[in-house]
């Protein structure tokens, strides 16, 4: 029984505004696969748009083209380990959600694997067609048509990032296995001018 | 005098490879800007390439038009503050640089006004021609020419995060002035199969 909570499209954009590393996962006649992307951004909130670079060379790109849809997932720092294994290993040598023991739940509206455990949040992502920008540098654009997150970090469309729950603080990726996660929430001061 | 030191170019898209909240500066005709953009993400290593989400109502995107060129900069913690005044405030009303008191060094390959106090690093970026992804989706895609980063946090082509250097951790905009910084770096263990 899934302990995710739906988050509203209009806040859908939120879950990656501050460049966490993610997982990618994708499916498509009767195959799957998932990796890992530190490549991502949202480029709107209404409706809900991100840019994602995914090789064209992956398997992911190969299912998310023939299917016209892939999922985003935000891991937290309890996800580290495996956010690297699926990050340095190829879905089509092996079948990593079973290599690495990784549950999924079904997507609500495209069917989609998702993670959930160890997990902030996910989103479920339609490809727009771009071809020149797919083509030039890896990068595709997508509108999310349903998000969902742990409500210890997410609810109401904000982030809730403190002492209490590290383990699903979001996780962002320097290289070579260097990570960092981020640090319980901090809030700005008005400067006088 | 700069404590900076450059950054190879084959490194540079490593300076923002885990999503931090970055400062766009862009000067023509005798006047300059800065500005705060959470959305913003490598799409190649060589040549080093980016994606940034710069509006196109805003005065940062009039300047980077009209010269081609734009500097990313990578704040650190102390600039909490400061990052968030540039962020919600507007370059057509007032010299953010004199109004909230930001030193500027000079870029060596473009001119760009950039910041080194309290940031980790810089990069100047030449604006690449793509005008579909810059209309639909305010997405400018550049090439870096120019890179150098805080040689305590930033050297060899490695960030390292630490303890000892927390004022310079990179910040991460959750938005409406929420941010989380980058804890100290934790290296991935292989998971066994």
């Amino acid at each position: 029984m899934s302990h995710f909570l739906p988050v509203r499209l209009e806040h859908a954009s939120r879950l990656i505004n501050h460049g966490p590393t993610v997982l990618v996962t994708s499916a498509h006649g009767g195959r799957r696969n998932v990796m890992a992307a530190a490549w991502s951004m949202p480029v709107e909130f209404t409706p809900p748009r991100i840019a994602i670079v995914i090789d064209k060379r992956t398997f992911t790109r190969e299912l998310a083209a023939a299917s016209g849809t892939f999922g985003v997932i935000v891991p937290g720092a309890a996800a580290m380990d495996m956010t690297y294994a699926v990050g340095t290993t190829d879905g089509r040598e092996l079948d990593k959600f079973n290599a690495f023991g990784i549950e999924t739940v079904e997507g609500p509206v495209l069917g989609l694997p998702l993670i959930e455990k160890h997990c902030a949040a996910w989103l479920e992502c339609k490809l727009i067609d771009e071809k020149h920008t797919e083509d030039a540098y890896d990068t595709c654009f997508a509108e999310v048509v349903a998000a969902a997150a742990d409500p210890s970090v997410f609810s109401e469309g904000h982030w809730h990032l403190d002492a209490s729950n590290e383990p699903l603080h979001t996780l962002h990726h320097l290289g070579a296995g260097n990570f960092v996660s981020a640090s319980a929430m901090k809030k700005a001061r008005a400067l006088p001018r």
